[in-house]
């Protein structure tokens, strides 16, 4: 027996187990137990012991389908997340999902727009961004505030938005600056009272946005509209002044929906509040 | 030295490198090398390691952030189901996730029903659904198909609607009987030709459905319209025969965007195909 051989082919096999996962670095999401590299764990361990439990996965399942359903639109309209949601929500918004989120809509929003052919347009073609959580991130704001879990609050709102410090989309800061080199008019349309343009207007070329041609916001006449009726007869307005609104980008369907609507719209993803 | 055993070690060590790669059967476009569970051994003793491995956590939220996408109506027209989430959809639609999707929006739909007063409606009021993956399942085609990870072959389709033996969507048809019993005209709205009329009535009837109002199917003259705007069109009649859209139920947005939109619309959840 050549002893001092052994461990050398002991390592090697050691090596071996460490080194091969990185040949095959790639998984899926989807690893049910018997797609789980199991061989290998069950040497050690139980691959059972690897998977969240029923109650943790029922739960995270049951909020993804909240959460889809509203980007869907198919909640009627909701005042706070469900309590049972809070977790998901926090972890949602602060790991990794939401940015990802944002991420896919910006690179298809730039996508759709690359297409589009504004020769000839007369400088009429237009893009229309809400404001919060669109171009802004209040995010700032809600993590005080369990993330949708509270009651909305306005006056409170009111203050985190009179500080003017609300971070930039940076996905939506992107889709925002390549719309303008294509040389689309921007129009910013906002539920934001009329009494909130001065601090909107630093707050926004603080975060970097710059050159839009309308900041348009809710103006006393307006008060009581429900945004999607408020916003509507906003984008009427634009299209009876000859523009052709060809992307929307907004975090409510209220932004999206209603009357001349654009050619394509974009929901930017957000579980923590419903404005109708 | 042990020369017997050392055709054995290295037998082994052929035998690994040939199966462990069984082990990581599934890619993914997103994942980089650092983000795979490298040092396997660890997990004996730490705890933290119980989780999904970082790279399938990272698959997982790339897969359901294209199916939100999806169900936000975010993306440009798609032929199939991106490959790297082949074994996510198929997870969803044969695990809880699909099931759980179909159960909310058939509870919302009910919900909404509810609260619409009939009364002085002139048997006006109505509801449209569309058939497939609305009323009628085709889960049990799409099995072999790759759960839309296939280009959609139209022939092998037409073979499978032939036979008639789509099963319900149990929760689609809960809201079809639930809407029928507060007295709505129902309407099916389907992008199925004429010519298979007589097989989708007798299938319709055999998975539960009955009483619809109209059956309405693609006709010759619909031939080379998109979905969106041949539906559009058919809603656009049913309003100017006097028809109150108050509810429509569809998998696809072309089921439900356009004209003569209804008062409220729910999107069934498909992450399989995508009609434009």
């Amino acid at each position: 027996m050549n002893f001092p051989r052994r461990p050398i082919t002991i390592s090697a096999l050691i090596f071996l187990l460490t080194v091969l996962p990185l040949a095959f670095p790639k998984e899926t999401s989807s690893s049910t137990d018997h797609q789980f590299p199991r061989p290998l764990i069950l040497e050690i361990n139980e691959s059972h012991h690897l998977k969240k439990s029923p109650a943790a996965e029922e739960s995270e399942l049951q909020c993804t389908s909240w959460r889809v359903a509203a980007e869907a639109n198919n909640l009627s309209p909701w005042k706070k997340i469900p309590d049972e949601c809070a977790d998901y929500v926090k972890e949602y918004m602060e790991y990794k999902g939401y940015e990802i989120d944002l991420q896919r809509v910006s690179n298809e929003s730039v996508l759709y727009a690359r297409t589009l052919n504004l020769s000839g347009s007369d400088g009429k073609f237009s893009w229309v961004f809400d404001v919060d959580e669109t171009l802004l991130s209040n995010l700032p704001y809600y993590v005080d505030h369990g993330y949708g879990l509270e009651i909305f609050d306005g006056e409170k709102f009111d203050e985190w938005v009179e500080k003017g410090e609300a971070p930039a989309l940076k996905s939506s800061l992107k889709v925002y600056e390549e719309v303008l080199a294509l040389g689309f008019k921007v129009f910013l349309l906002t539920g934001r009272s009329e009494r909130f343009r001065n601090i909107t207007a630093r707050n926004l070329v603080r975060a970097g946005f710059r050159n839009w041609d309308k900041l348009i916001l809710r103006s006393t006449e307006d008060n009581g509209k429900t945004a999607i009726k408020y916003k509507s007869g906003k984008r009427n307005e634009l299209v009876q002044e000859g523009y052709k609104i060809l992307g929307n980008s907004g975090d409510q369907w209220s932004d999206l929906l209603g009357t001349s609507i654009s050619e394509r719209s974009f929901k930017l993803p957000n579980p923590m509040y419903y404005i109708p």
